[in-house]
């Protein structure tokens, strides 16, 4: 059963174009992470943003949230990027498409 | 303990103002069911969106799928206005936020 963590967040407007590369990388190692399945990702114009990261347990999610370069971004992500941001990390039950 | 409906879908350019219109009768239809918690949705310029809902039962979110007016707009919704979207049903195991 996979699980996914529900990001949601809101930008400052700081250091956008720092912003965007650290985002780029952080996409780019977390598809390097044991037990990663998928990413996706909206913004408003406003600002507004949620970020759902799909993983395979809850201990992939443990070592990605403590990943060395991760943590060192979730710092910047804190001073610098975000006004506010929370995190879900939820069990997925049923799944359907389109 | 709380469950989320994490909605991700690709819009068509057909009837952007009708879309708009539906989008948010479809929120404001949303708010008055029971169990029913908080959304929160973005949407890339691109057109990929995620609408996250949380809702305090999967019997609420059962009943709010089957909803008659959510059901019309359901199908509007395939018809005219996503070229694909998928649907997860998830139990929050945890949450933080900053």
């Amino acid at each position: 059963m996979a699980y996914a963590v529900i990001f949601t967040s809101k930008r400052t407007d700081q250091d956008a174009s720092g912003y965007a590369r650290a985002s780029d990388n952080m996409m780019a190692l977390a598809k390097k992470q044991p037990g990663f399945i998928r990413v996706e990702s909206a913004r408003n114009p406003e600002g507004d943003g949620i970020t759902v990261s799909y993983w395979e347990s809850l201990e992939a999610i443990k070592l990605w949230r403590e990943n060395a370069k991760h943590q060192a971004v979730q710092r910047k992500g804190k001073d610098l990027w975000y006004s506010e941001y929370k995190v879900k990390i939820c069990k997925i039950e049923r799944e359907y498409s389109f």
